[in-house]
């Protein structure tokens, strides 16, 4: 029942040893290119000219749904902390598969925005047309130009990510996101919810990605070894909490689909009500702390599992020595602006999945079970 | 950091080995005193004297948010259900140590509900704080007259389940469950969202709940026999959809905390997206399939973790015939109208994951590193 699109003629390895590691590598790119045309050269606005919204559109949105599956609900879960911190407009985020089978209370006040790399993925192209069927505004936000997704839906974003071959999305996943944080600002900007300094302080920590990706990508010497040290035997629990949280779901992710490791993602305060029972020595904690808004927090989290003798993995942003005090080792990433730290966060934990999966002698590229566009239910 | 409430004193094990146990057989009884007096004798309504609403109030409630933690937040998870369904007010549930530091988009047209069985767990206080600054309604759902959350909420309906005095909830969860349950019809009442016909079946069956808990608490011997029999040294996957996704999140995290297990719920439908690669032969999956309007497409959910291999126990509404062909064991529990199957569903879980930790020798009552009450951040 699993169909592969599996297309080799299209993208050659180049070198690399797998697609996954290529696609990782072509991340700096790929996130130059999807947002290249779309920021004004002033830094003062994001332009869309795929939408030509105005004011009197953006109001007529009460509320957002955000459906996907896999790695695009991932992104879609850091979409929504964008633009409702930025633009201000109440989201709610549905896996696809949920959301055809409950009845939403979908009308005309609503915009659905659907994501899926391929386009074609089968329960969100349902979920598409569901919306389209109660009465809401749609855009979708894809990778592939003519896709089926792109096709039905009102509006569509693109993300130029270029062909994605491995069954783990990586690129698709960091493109979707400067999508959605574009989106976001883009809305904000039409709104007036953010003054325009910090619309042009976001934009210009935009700019900074790629070159900050290029920097990760450059040193991963230490995540290899990690991977290869640790060779997650065991299972991997990874912490953070509100952005953190995102990311730490789609690190998860990766680690299971290609690596076949039972990882899981928590909310770092709800530790306590439940998982921390799991907690022992020697069990690998993978914990995010690049939100300073919520850092102390974190930080106490890590400590109780710290106390339980697990072993920490910290991921920190550069400049942040406090955290090597409880953790065992510490990965950092390029300081940004802690609404863009997802988009660079997210490269180390892709690293360690891959390299944790070549160390257990796993397919990479195609992994057991899976398939890269699920176009059955 | 941790505290435990442990009042020994005020409930005996009157028999039982542990706390849990007693407390999972006292679940009829609960259930019982909490909707007893607030059904009309006649069946035609759900009588909530401690709200005083009506439909004026109602129409001021533009959505819904409810904030909890661990046990209580899967209360919530299906209240959403409950009340999207049923009274056609939009619901956002959230974890509430994410809620608090995510500046919800919250005013006076929105009604937050905060569930706690202790009325003291941190992050739901402060939450519920939090709320009230920002000029919300509030309702709290508790088990403990006079708590911190009771006196705090503008309105309150207590669970009538007696002192809970394990760690791991199981008479608190079925009691807020049914708490969430009649407020749904309460508010579907007010509303006229549910025709007087359809209140009154819902209400009946809502009767019936106590008898088909006993029913199931007479014979837990297959369920001991299977939590013997696998002892589940492996990771163990809950897969559903809806509702029964739901009750899967609260079967997960019973086997985790008392046995320590690595268990994890999935939406079915997700599993293609990426977990899928962790089931290989042999690996313990629980599937629920008790919601007939999405039974098909989990039926073709369990035929992939079969095709893999999996050890598959289903648990499904008495009658149905057709799942055992499909699945290793069948767990069957009474029929009741889909919308109570969590209601039932969730007592085969909370007893699997007793009998597993009795097996493994587990501290039941006490499990290491959690506390009753999480009053600490």
């Amino acid at each position: 029942v699993f169909e592969v699109n599996w297309d080799a003629e299209a993208a050659e390895k180049g070198g690399y040893e797998h697609f996954m590691i290529k696609e990782i590598y072509e991340q700096p790119k790929a996130v130059r290119e999807t947002m290249s045309s779309r920021l004004a050269k002033d830094d003062s606005s994001v332009l869309l000219d795929e939408l030509k919204w105005n004011k009197h559109d953006l109001k007529a949105f009460k509320k957002i749904f955000i459906v996907a599956c896999g790695t695009a609900y991932h992104a879609g879960v850091v979409g929504k902390y964008y633009i409702e911190k930025l633009a201000r407009i109440p989201v709610e985020v549905d896996i696809a598969s949920e959301f055809r089978y409950r009845s939403p209370l979908l009308d005309e006040n609503n915009l659905t925005i659907v994501i899926s790399q391929s386009g074609e993925t089968s329960d969100t192209l349902a979920a598409l047309k569901e919306a389209k069927r109660l009465g809401s505004r749609t855009l979708a936000v894809t990778n592939v130009v003519g896709s089926s997704i792109a096709r039905e839906a009102d509006n569509v974003i693109y993300t130029w990510a270029g062909p994605e071959i491995a069954v783990a999305s990586t690129k698709a996943y960091t493109t979707q996101l400067v999508t959605m944080f574009m989106l976001a600002v883009y809305m904000a900007d039409l709104k007036a919810t953010v003054s325009p300094e910090r619309s042009k302080e976001l934009i210009k920590a935009l700019r900074n990605l790629p070159g900050q990706l290029h920097e990760i990508l450059e040193d991963v010497e230490p995540i290899k070894t990690f991977a290869q040290r640790y060779g997650f035997n065991e299972d991997v629990f990874f912490i953070g909490r509100s952005l953190d949280y995102a990311v730490a779901l789609e690190g998860s992710l990766k680690l299971k689909e290609i690596s076949y490791i039972h990882a899981e993602a928590y909310a770092a305060g709800e530790l306590k009500h439940g998982t921390l029972a799991l907690i022992i020595e020697g069990v690998p904690v993978i914990a995010l702390a690049t939100q300073s808004d919520v850092y102390e927090k974190t930080l106490s989290n890590i400590k109780e599992v710290k106390a339980r003798d697990a072993v920490v993995i910290g991921l920190a942003l550069k400049g942040d020595k406090q955290i090597e005090k409880y953790v065992d080792h510490t990965i950092y990433i390029p300081d940004t602006d802690q609404l863009l730290a997802p988009i660079l966060a997210v490269i180390p934990l892709q690293l360690l999945a891959y390299y944790a999966a070549v160390t257990r002698g796993c397919d990479v590229d195609k992994p057991r079970n899976l398939a890269k566009s699920v176009t059955v239910e």
